[in-house]
């Protein structure tokens, strides 16, 4: 079972690039393949109807659709902006959705989010599933939203709390198992 | 009572552009001076908090928040992507969320949608909510969503029926009635 | 400017009434009359669009309609449930719905919430804005939810925390400020 | 693989337990068990922590219980009121959620809606994504959303529009599969 994974962050000291490297170890360790993107190589102009008639698909969402019809799933830490998911991301969605038929259709997937705040991201996750699932990307039920990110890591990048960590491993072995199970072939 | 208005379109024929200058016609008959904007001249790059820091606002940026500024309230009319609000409309409001005071704060504002489908862009406008509100934007609870919109104009550009046209009348007379109690200074 | 106000629980020693009746005080002192309602007092058998025919309005939505008729405003708060609103809180929503005008329609509202949880029940209050919204309740942007409620508490029903304290009475002055601007004739 | 359906209306006419009675044919005709249990079977009273904590489970969540945990998914024909799940479902999954562990949790699930309205019960089920999945059920991402119910019916109780009933049959046909593919021991 092979997965798409990426933080849909730009910024270079992003805590849901820590958190995602964590859970695609743990991945990993469950026996998936992860090819693990950064969100720039998604570099997507801004969604316009008219560009996307003259030139179609933009070099960044080609290499999106690219990637994500190599994998049988998708795992996304994404920030929480404004109590949605970032612009950005959905931006890339836009473009994606597209492409006949969409490339993320029959994929599975699972949602994490690191989040300075005390409350963690999870609403941004809720708003991110809208898309996915419309597009009909089938999510694993349980997300992981990271509280006070800033204070979570050790300086090897690991998650200080064990059972947070704990709890983390358990969510990924539960969508490897799930993807797997989704992505046999008869 | 001063509006913002612009339709959350790139596209040069946008059938909410089209919906949004019917309803900036109707809240000028119904005594509001309207800022008609297009979506272009907000133009912003991908948000990225690297950027954020080293640039602080892009140009695009700092136009909606110097013409928010100056308004009472905000009029959008936005397509539905992916059953919810456009990536690029999201990536103004994270952009323009991360000056302070947070100039949307204590605005007013109304929202519509056209779309091509029967449905008519309603749950895209519900996501619309969400960062809107949770920037302290108080939203006419009543929202117009244009279904089949490459059937519902004439060729002049208004409502063929006459009951949607009437409807949409009524929500903006609402809004400007709502906007001009909000914008009262005591 | 009137109130209607109530808890959305029916359990005795509630959080959300202990929060409310904070609340309220802080209305009166904003200068608005509130009607301060127990949720039993609406209690309405599970809707059933069958029993709504033969029998009309059950006597707790008849008078959840009288009173909200009488009221300019609706100040709810309401306990999270699975990360929506209360069963019950939208089993009464859907009775006063089928009255003809719907009562609640043009009303302002506020809403808050108190959680054991460390988030707080605003992910419920999010989903409580839909149905009032959709049936045309102006609310108030922004949203009360206190956290960890089982400690926020001193032995006389105040809040400790001075600054959620403060925090509270702004908004209920923001929303008292709001509700009159609404209510006024012209 | 075995699926508890039911419609979750307590009108004796319901479309929704027309378009149910169809989509469990589908269900069987793709090799599903099928439980086709009665909403009135599932009656209880309004949620009322005091009362949970006196009486424990009501009988109709008790017998809700009973029939989850002796199947491995979940189809549910739900209407939309005020554009969210009916108070009266989400009454009785607040009371299931309290028995210990959550007896929906790791099911699968599918969900379908009938209205009158020409949009056709979707956004309410978008509303009940949210409790299910926050109880970690896995639910197809797709959902069928039948709308015009009142002239959607031959006098067979067979929908009129081939193309429709084609879409039915593949969403059910897919959710078996994906139930299946859940459900097995290895």
């Amino acid at each position: 079972m092979k997965i798409l994974a990426f933080a849909a962050s730009l910024r270079k000291d992003s805590y849901n690039a820590r958190l995602l490297s964590i859970a695609i170890d743990r991945a990993r360790e469950a026996g998936a393949t992860v090819d693990h993107a950064e969100f720039s190589e998604f570099d997507v102009p801004l969604y316009n109807g008219d560009l996307n008639a003259s030139i179609g698909m933009p070099p960044g969402a080609q290499e999106f659709i690219r990637r994500i019809e190599a994998a049988d799933g998708i795992m996304i830490a994404s920030p929480e902006y404004n109590f949605s998911l970032p612009g950005t991301l959905k931006n890339l969605i836009d473009w994606v959705s597209r492409a006949k038929p969409v490339p993320l259709r029959g994929k599975s997937g699972v949602l994490l989010s690191a989040s300075t705040s005390v409350i963690g991201g999870i609403r941004g996750l809720w708003q991110l599933r809208i898309p996915l699932e419309g597009l009909s990307v089938t999510l694993h039920p349980d997300m992981f939203a990271l509280a006070s990110a800033q204070q979570a890591f050790t300086e090897e990048w690991k998650l200080k709390d064990e059972a947070l960590d704990g709890r983390l491993r358990d969510l990924v072995n539960a969508y490897v198992d799930m993807g797997k199970r989704l992505a046999k072939k008869d």
